[in-house]
């Protein structure tokens, strides 16, 4: 019964095709069709007739059984059978000639995709990495690394990895309500494609927010939506990179932005850091220098405040060597001590800082919406890449977002979360100086979300 | 009144000191410092010797005169003063000596920024673009289109762009309901930084259905979520593409997808479309071929459905070359005639295929979220893209719609927008054969969002 008995209106190759009923199919055995996968029978039957066919197992011109021998051989109601047969007629496997049965398509190429290609595949173990450009034998050199919190214990009672706010202090119900208020409202402009550079409304609020509250300044036309600070230092290092570019960098400093600009094949040029963030005597001079990344608000890691006097020499420098620096205003939002220092971009008269800011320290890291303040003339390169590289950023948050700065809650929810992450940052702080006393500095207390011992 | 008298506490440069009240600003007249901008008067004087600092109007050493003074000069009120100098004081411009005064701070540098730089700064007119990089110059040269829709008439009655879906179409109060329900149970994990290849559970909903829907041979560990189908294009070119390869093309095609190639530094190889898609008689077989790009389910903009005959060629010839095809499967979700024809991806043996596919056309463009099924060797290369390039998507709509997928309202969605569709198209469709007969040839009829004339 499992085999295809030979009868009179099998002819030719027919004799090749062996079906096997549902029951039996012993691992090693040679069919040439099987009920392949899971699912209603007539879809296991098509994808055993199509994956003989596609194998090469019942080749082009070849004819079918009639439905009611295959019916009968497998052990199949016959409607099963003709639907299976229908399908693979849809889509162009095999023909149906009048009176004459069912054959595999003859338009079928004659060789079918061979299983050992000539070339090696991305598939080919060992070999797939051959096949990658030299931009993602970069990335693959650099192994980056994951992003911070990608693996969180739940219950942690004090969490001390860098990286992650205090996302308890998102006015959740708040988000939800402003959430649902827009998700209730949409339209087909909010729905339909957006602008490669943001959401207008979003751009003009956080050019107001930026100007106030550190000094930048922006215009809503030279701020660009990014998807997180990440984004930014790709689009940039885009924007700039040549392999072999020299980037000064912080060291030691934040990986992540170091890897976009490796990435695109700049040489980093570390510069050390003490402890009033970068330290600008130590600035390359001879060599021709395309960007230089800084974090001047809260250094990454050491956590340094960059004095004013660093901050007008890194932009003398940066005109002196024709460079351009990257601000990246990391948790400039939090500061304990002291008085806010306004960014270096606000000091800069010549077009030559990017600035980089983000929503993810001070709402939450998934929101990923960050932004960029950069001259005019990069605004029509950046509306560019930014489109070539993922359209724009998604529409709704942009505008709930929008709301929650304009109705005034993103700056009372800074205060709040400024004075919860005082009181807490302080209790370990205590506990440092009672334990340890003058046998360990610690640094970076003045500002942002974590300290170095 | 307005001009600071000498008087027995200044001393040194302080005649170098002018002040000017608030009422009398002449736009020609020769002032060190004025008030500067709008908002409280201790800001606008801030700003104002700030200014005058950093331009180098008073030099790092000068004693500036008294608080009593100036506010006697200015016609200000002590406090207001007294408030401004010690802001200049917590940023470092002035420092104060015990019963000397206070200083323009010597340790800003001696030359302050130069408002000439020596080389010239982006900002410069006409110098700009000499500044950027081999790729952005590729991308200004490109000019990338703007996305379709960016300009949308209020009110049109028949929109006939390309691109756009019916948003109307889109259930809207259901996806509201999802939405309010994830974001009023947020946690940590879900705020926190995600994972670069996207939500689990999403990428299972995402294999789950493609695998189903269109014969994609997927799991969930080869699904990689990205920001629409746009960034899965950008992915592939930096993942494949060193300046100089050649990247097939459809002739006529879509352009967005070329362009990524072509920012990437690949040289497209155009390959004429027919009724039935892509010539596969007309592929290169001499050159090496990187990459070929291909819209088999709805050939973009013409609207053939690439035969069985001809995938398998493609898939062979790519085997022969050692290419690798971007399979856009795009608006497959849309058909109104024959069968459907299951992706390219699901014929591949030698992991060949990208197959590319967006949530933009069935639900909605701004909500950015698309999918790759990659073969396993590249999902580490492009976690790694992915991190570098943005991190991951936007976690919450990422939940929301994987329960939209999972409850099953994305198919249920899908059987009501290919109804509307079909009728929607039916009336044109009508009018058009009616007024034109046999002079026009309408093609593209049986799938999609548009036709061509």
């Amino acid at each position: 019964m499992p085999q295809a008995k030979p009868n009179g209106r099998r002819e030719g190759p027919l004799s090749l095709l062996r079906v096997e009923p549902l029951s039996r199919r012993p691992a090693g055995s040679h069919t040439l069709v099987t009920l392949d996968g899971d699912g209603p029978l007539t879809e296991r039957l098509y994808r055993g007739l199509r994956r003989a066919i596609l194998d090469g197992r019942i080749v082009p011109g070849a004819r079918l059984p009639s439905t009611r021998v295959l019916s009968a051989d497998l052990g199949l109601s016959r409607n099963v059978v003709l639907v299976a047969f229908e399908h693979l007629m849809a889509e162009g496997y095999v023909e149906g000639r009048a009176g004459s049965g069912t054959f595999v398509s003859r338009a079928l190429p004659d060789a079918v995709p061979a299983r050992r290609p000539r070339t090696p595949a991305i598939a080919a173990p060992g070999r797939a990495r051959a096949a990658l450009s030299v931009h993602a034998e970069r990335v693959n050199a650099i192994a980056p690394l994951p992003p911070p919190g990608a693996r969180i214990r739940a219950g942690l009672a004090c969490d001390f990895r860098y990286g992650l706010p205090a996302v308890q202090d998102f006015p959740q119900s708040l988000w939800a309500r402003l959430l649902a208020r827009r998700a209730g409202s949409v339209s087909v402009r909010t729905l339909g494609y957006g602008r490669s550079l943001g959401f207008e409304p979003l751009r003009h609020a956080v050019a107001d927010y930026v100007k106030r509250a550190r000094g930048v300044n922006a215009t809503a036309d030279r701020v660009v939506i990014v998807s997180g600070a990440q984004q930014a230092f790709d689009l940039i290092a885009r924007l700039f990179i040549d392999p072999g570019d020299r980037v000064v960098v912080e060291e030691p400093g934040y990986q992540a932005a170091r890897q976009a600009f490796v990435a695109a094949g700049a040489r980093p040029v570390p510069v050390p850091v003490d402890a009033s963030g970068i330290d600008v005597s130590r600035l390359p001079r001879r060599d021709r220098v395309r960007l230089a990344y800084v974090t001047p608000s809260h250094q990454f890691p050491l956590g340094g405040i960059l004095p004013l006097a660093r901050r007008l020499e890194l932009l003398q420098w940066a005109g002196a060597v024709g460079a351009h620096v990257v601000e990246d205003d990391y948790e400039s939002e939090f500061r304990y001590g002291g008085n806010p220092v306004e960014a270096v971009q606000g000091l800069d008269l010549d077009g030559r800082v990017l600035y980089v800011g983000t929503f993810s320290k001070v709402l939450y890291p998934s929101l990923r919406i960050g932004y960029l303040v950069v001259p005019e003339s990069l605004v029509g390169p950046i509306a560019g890449l930014k489109f070539l590289t993922d359209g724009h950023a998604p529409t709704l948050e942009q505008e709930v977002l929008t709301d929650f700065i304009t109705a005034g809650h993103f700056e009372r929810h800074l205060r709040r979360a400024r004075a919860r992450n005082a009181a807490r940052r302080a209790v370990p702080l205590e506990a440092l100086k009672e334990a340890l006393g003058d046998e360990a500095t610690v640094s970076g207390e003045n500002a942002g979300l974590h300290v170095v011992l």
